[in-house]
């Protein structure tokens, strides 16, 4: 039988796959190194030419699961809309994300997750902060936004936008009465008069 | 031997601190009821005569270790300060509570412990809901709050408190810009102009 030498970049993601993938069914907290390379077939030596332990690769997993939504980030900080529209849009994406039953959701509620969800809040917030930070820079610049506290303001929103859109529930009633408020609360925190924000249900 | 017969609140009682003391030895989710009741000497028909089930003494939990915190809350409510000073006393409670190295942050951070974490979370909004709304009515009838969402408001300002103190990592200086920085934005989301909040680092 040939040897398949794979490209240790696909390997490296082979591994990070396997891994997401045993997290999402049985919890990070029970998974053993073993277990992954069983399912990529390889030994415990190739997991650890990539990897320093089982903490190390989950957060890769956590970077790799963020990704998508940090590409969404950066997709909205390229367009031509102004600034107070693009940070609509980023808490918007943030209320549909939440609310997903998608694989990011599953993975971080599942039991023994409680430090991916950790780590995946910290690898969100360090790939969408220098993104984030351009837009509010050019909104004061513009006087569109009016704070001492940009970066702060903007992680007090996130951490709202979390809070509000964890409380699963709320009735259709309660959730737009929320969204309202939180939309009176980003003008606010921002300083915006010129615009109205706009959070969907 | 004579047998013993407890008041029954203070059975009780001993079952809740049995478990509240596994839960924070073992976590939640690697106690079992055999072993709660094998602490307290009883048997298990006794403790399925006080609780329905597992995450039943759990929520009773829950709000034992939540109820110094909602008193601390009713007893800032009692007193003559005005509603921005009481707001600003309750909000500092909040930092102070979440830096401690107390029982309830290490029970809430041990793993296994999610699920109590979301408990004492959901028996602290209950518990300080109704005492924070009356303060919040008080000031914006005395026209001290400008707001249509007081309870909203008051909810996200926890949330962001909360979030803030949550990051550990911080050096004092970033921990004394973020206090700055929540004492404004609490001014902005409460609308309060005649009064400046101060919290405590």
């Amino acid at each position: 039988m040939t040897r398949i030498v794979k490209d240790p970049a696909e390997r490296r993601l082979e591994l990070i796959e396997a891994a997401e993938s045993l997290f999402a069914k049985k919890g990070y907290e029970d998974t053993a190194v073993s277990e992954i390379v069983k399912k990529v077939k390889v030994g415990q030596g190739t997991f650890y030419h990539y990897f320093k332990s089982k903490e190390d690769i989950l957060e890769a997993v956590a970077k790799k699961v963020v990704a998508p939504y940090v590409e969404d980030v950066r997709n909205i900080a390229k367009g031509n809309e102004g600034p107070a529209t693009k940070v609509n849009s980023i808490l918007n994406g943030i209320l549909k994300a939440n609310d997903s039953d998608l694989g990011i959701m599953k993975l971080m509620h599942q039991k023994g997750n409680h430090l991916l969800h950790q780590k995946v809040e910290k690898a969100l917030e360090e790939g969408m902060s220098p993104i984030v930070t351009e837009i509010l820079s050019k909104g004061i610049a513009e006087g569109v936004f009016k704070t001492e506290y940009p970066d702060e303001s903007f992680g007090f929103l996130i951490a709202s936008t979390l809070y509000l859109s964890h409380n699963f529930s709320w009735d259709h009633e309660s959730r737009e009465r929320m969204h309202t408020a939180l939309e009176d609360i980003t003008s606010r925190v921002l300083g915006v008069t010129d615009y109205r924000f706009h959070l969907e249900i």
